[in-house]
């Protein structure tokens, strides 16, 4: 089906060719007599996908908007403290092709007037190559494509350029140009006359809303610093002398230039070019004006109303009784654990951890009462950490480990900054980890019993000793080996195993990826669940560590059914028990406890 | 513990501490020997919470801080366009204090500016009741508490600011201030010598973070457009004739006041005050513009760096075969599905559905193959949709039914925005109703049996036909009404519920509200899940239609268990098979098919 953003541009060009307000550029002669019934618009997003509508493969000569190209170019040439030294930052609230050099330093306000444009020109290194080349590679590593020059409108602005030429005097007199400016003028000429088409602007725009490396290429163009200081200059000067109200109406970094092009950016979401060649007093495109302005509102592009907001990131937070592990405790142990269950602490969190939404997390946590000795952050929902959340939830694993206390995490993959804090792939082992943890602080050490018996199986408490009694005479005993494998997807019911001490882990290949499910210990069975489905084993079973075994096995369970039916009844009636409240452990543990 | 927010602004505020450069105000001699070891730094959450160190509630004046604040009013008064034509945008690049009046007209060039904001003051509505009142209140409600103003700071002002009386003349003489300009004054200087502590700006601050409505109160001090622009006016003309290199190395609109206080705004995050009353030579604290960097760095905060990722919202897509509905289907529908459910997809979401990351969401869908008829967007993860995201969901619940395909939604509760699309409350039962829709459309009637005989109940399919004879000739015979409540929380094993046509809902009540669980139909079983856990039902199972039942009571069973234990063995072999059928069930739905 077409997409609604095709749909939506479609009907914004039919609205604004409307527009016909606005005459080419005069300055320079081949450009005169711009068709200015051409008309496009090109959005590209961060992630290399343009919609475009209108004439945008038409190509046309970039002009101003080479400036902040440039400009990023001379940052990374020079780093920002030389660029600084020789051009300002601030607004001029002056024409494009106004003087607004400083007064005695003859510092132009900034990068994006002519006369910082030309000096930025200046800062471009060329000692390798030649200057123009690399800024041409440049701008064409940020289009995706080689670019070309135009020598027409290179020549007819070398004939007529002159206030430019002045500025690059004045420029060398102030010694801001510290070489023979008119090279330096005439790459400042052949920058301008770079030919692009909407789409390329789009581009080369989407190329600084994702931090400088090119949407498409993957190539970092330019640096994240020299990509913030861009965008900031473009923020308060890309506009010439209508940057206040364009910042008031569409909020977005922008330049345009007099060839008819313009360009905004979202930072990290979008690259927009316009393309239409009847300019405003400014020396802006007048559709080109109307359209950010309608795009910027209908879309919410307006750095005010994109910005994220500080929600909190908590999703939920209650404490391990809520939410038991899947380890058979004994009888003391969950009693134990019904009373200090409550000073282990889930907290789930989602969304992006940003300073405002991990502070107010951190706070809650910082707040919890002393007497909260485990927290476990949950970040299975958590689609982006920044910086600044990485360096506050590590200073909180910090902060309670000083005051004896744990912080733990739940990731399905390790993620490198928060290495040094303990973490499980899901709920239940973080809780098990936490029930253990608290049994061992506050009970005696039999409530974490290392061998079980085979009467005290939680999976047969509904059966009379003497049923046990014959249950464990058909069992097979063993002792195995860390790393052995026990049970493989594909296999047939094999019987019911019964962990006497040790412990297993359930995982399976997903994706070619080992996943890990729940670990079993002493008290635990498994097996059962070959009898469920298609009748097979669904996961792999390994030893962890050493391993004491008892297996009662489907031929014994089929003696049984032969010898002594009603003890087999019993058996099956036991296991049916048993599986039920495995279901209901699963559901529990995929529910969200608090909805 | 101690907050780690806490601790970094204790050590930011130790370091700059040693920042003794600049001097206090000289201009309001009673301002002039402010003491320059004082110093404050607050920062205000969007919840409301503050952060401080130093001498946070140390009274000042607010001086031009008050700017942005009686621009919002004057704006909420009469509407952007009649503020527009009296006051423009654009950044002056002047000093405070300079004179910036448009030729002619002598439009002042922006409300930060002293010109302006003489004449933003003279835009507030003062029919109802006194103009400075509502000045007063307008600020005291962002700020959360009753304000005061200095007489003594106002007098000085009334002496010495003749500057500025002079500018009111001016803006009278060319009819920008279109009444009597001397009360007019009175009240600017009012305005700006209005006492407020460096908490009571943070809390100010993030009340235009918060889009007008103060964190604490809750009251819409300021509409959403005022802040809008307010804020875009801060961040072209905020800080005077720096706003350049501001906006570079901070990135955040702002307000700093010759009293020596300072706000930024982290639009949706953040309010930021400092206050420290030496200042530099444009009139800006020194120690605010030093702490402002170092947060802004720190933090992340800058405009660029806190933008959002455009990171596609889809987290995972898969098609319906991989989860397959608890419903238990025919042989031949179970066929059919293995072949045609690949027509229907999942799609999860997550995060923040704002343009971009929706985008690439509706394009990904957009570009299916029209052979996939049915598409499930699971919307449980997702945190905030903007607009335009509605927008283009809706968008594309049109396009698709245009072409005789559908869009379904899982949501927890409604999403009244979206409410035009079919939606329900949890995975499993948006997929049972994709597969009865393509049994519908692609197999014959007979796939979807109504009534459903007890020989074809899969929970049996284990048994030879006499076991189920047998188990048929001890079940009771039902037919029940819409609404009828079969089993409730905490009753005990009441024996097996076959479903031979109709349905039933389990469901439980949590936090007070009903939560629908499964939908169980015809050849599906409920009762068994008693058996768990405690032994107790832990849903309540209700009637939705008309429903025909056969039930084996408990009782019947014990008396299988006498009468037939071998049977009785086979019944509940069949049991704990179907459970682990269950248990592997329950797994699926809750994890993540793809990993």
């Amino acid at each position: 089906m077409r997409s609604p953003i095709d749909s939506y541009l479609a009907d914004l060009y039919t609205d604004l060719l409307a527009l016909t307000s606005g005459t080419p550029y005069q300055g320079i002669p081949a450009m005169a007599d711009a068709d200015t019934s051409k008309f496009a618009i090109a959005l590209a997003t961060v992630d290399g996908h343009i919609y475009h509508v209108g004439d945008a493969e038409l190509p046309f000569s970039i002009q101003s908007i080479s400036k902040p190209f440039s400009y990023a170019l001379a940052l990374d040439d020079n780093g920002q403290d030389a660029v600084d030294e020789k051009i300002d930052v601030e607004p001029s609230g002056d024409a494009f092709n106004e003087i607004s050099l400083a007064r005695g330093t003859g510092r132009p306000a900034n990068a994006m007037i002519n006369a910082g444009a030309i000096a930025t020109i200046s800062l471009v290194n060329d000692e390798e190559s030649s200057r123009f080349e690399r800024i041409l590679e440049h701008f064409s590593a940020a289009a995706g494509r080689q670019l070309q020059y135009s020598e027409a409108i290179f020549a007819s602005e070398m004939r007529t350029g002159h206030r430019n030429r002045a500025l690059a005097h004045l420029l060398r007199s102030f010694n801001i140009i510290e070489k023979d400016p008119t090279p330096v003028l005439e790459d400042y000429f052949r920058a301008c006359a770079v030919m692009v088409s909407t789409n390329d602007l789009a581009m080369m725009a989407a190329t600084l809303a994702n931090g400088g490396t090119q949407p498409r290429t993957g190539e970092q163009v330019m640096s994240k610093e020299a990509v913030q200081r861009t965008l900031s200059v473009m923020t308060t000067c890309g506009m010439y002398d209508d940057a206040g109200s364009w910042i008031a109406a569409v909020g977005l970094p922008a330049k345009s230039g007099v060839g008819g092009g313009l360009i905004a950016v979202l930072p990290g979401q979008i690259g927009l070019a316009i393309y239409s060649p009847a300019l405003d007093p400014h020396g802006s495109s007048v559709r080109g004006l109307a359209a950010s302005e309608r795009i910027s509102a209908d879309m919410g592009l307006h750095f005010v109303r994109a910005a994220r907001l500080g929600r909190s990131v908590i999703r939920e937070h209650y404490d391990i009784t809520q939410v038991p592990s899947r380890t058979r405790h004994t009888e003391g142990a969950v009693k134990l654990l019904a009373e200090v269950g409550i000073r282990a602490h889930i907290v789930e969190l989602g969304g992006d951890l940003l300073f405002a939404g991990t502070e107010s997390m951190v706070r809650e946590i910082s707040e919890l009462e002393g007497t909260i000795e485990l927290v476990i952050l949950d970040l299975r929902r958590v689609d982006e950490i920044d910086q600044i959340a990485v360096r506050m939830i590590n200073q909180l694993a910090d902060g309670l480990a000083a005051e004896g206390r744990t912080l733990a995490l739940v990731q399905e993959h390790v993620f490198e900054p928060l290495a040094s804090i303990q973490a499980f792939p899901n709920r239940n082992e973080a809780v098990e980890w936490a029930e253990f943890t608290l049994l061992a602080r506050h009970g005696s050490p039999e409530l974490v019993p290392t061998e079980v018996a085979i009467r005290d199986f939680a999976a047969l408490t509904p059966l009379e000793s003497t049923d046990i009694a014959r249950l464990e005479a058909l069992m097979e005993e063993s002792r195995i080996e860390d790393g052995r494998i026990l049970r493989t997807p594909g296999q047939e019911f094999g019987g019911v195993y019964f962990i006497l001490s040790g412990k297993v882990v359930t995982s399976t290949v997903q994706a070619g990826r080992l996943v890990r499910h729940a670990t079993l210990s002493a008290g635990m069975t498994f097996g059962e669940m070959a009898l469920g489905g298609e009748g097979e084993q669904t996961t792999r079973v390994t030893v962890e560590g050493r391993l004491h075994l008892k297996k009662l096995s489907a031929a014994a369970i089929n003696r049984l059914e032969a010898e002594a039916p009603e003890v087999a009844l019993r058996f099956w009636k036991a296991v049916a028990r048993d599986a039920y409240t495995r279901v209901e452990a699963n559901i529990k543990d995929s529910e969200n406890p608090l909805h």
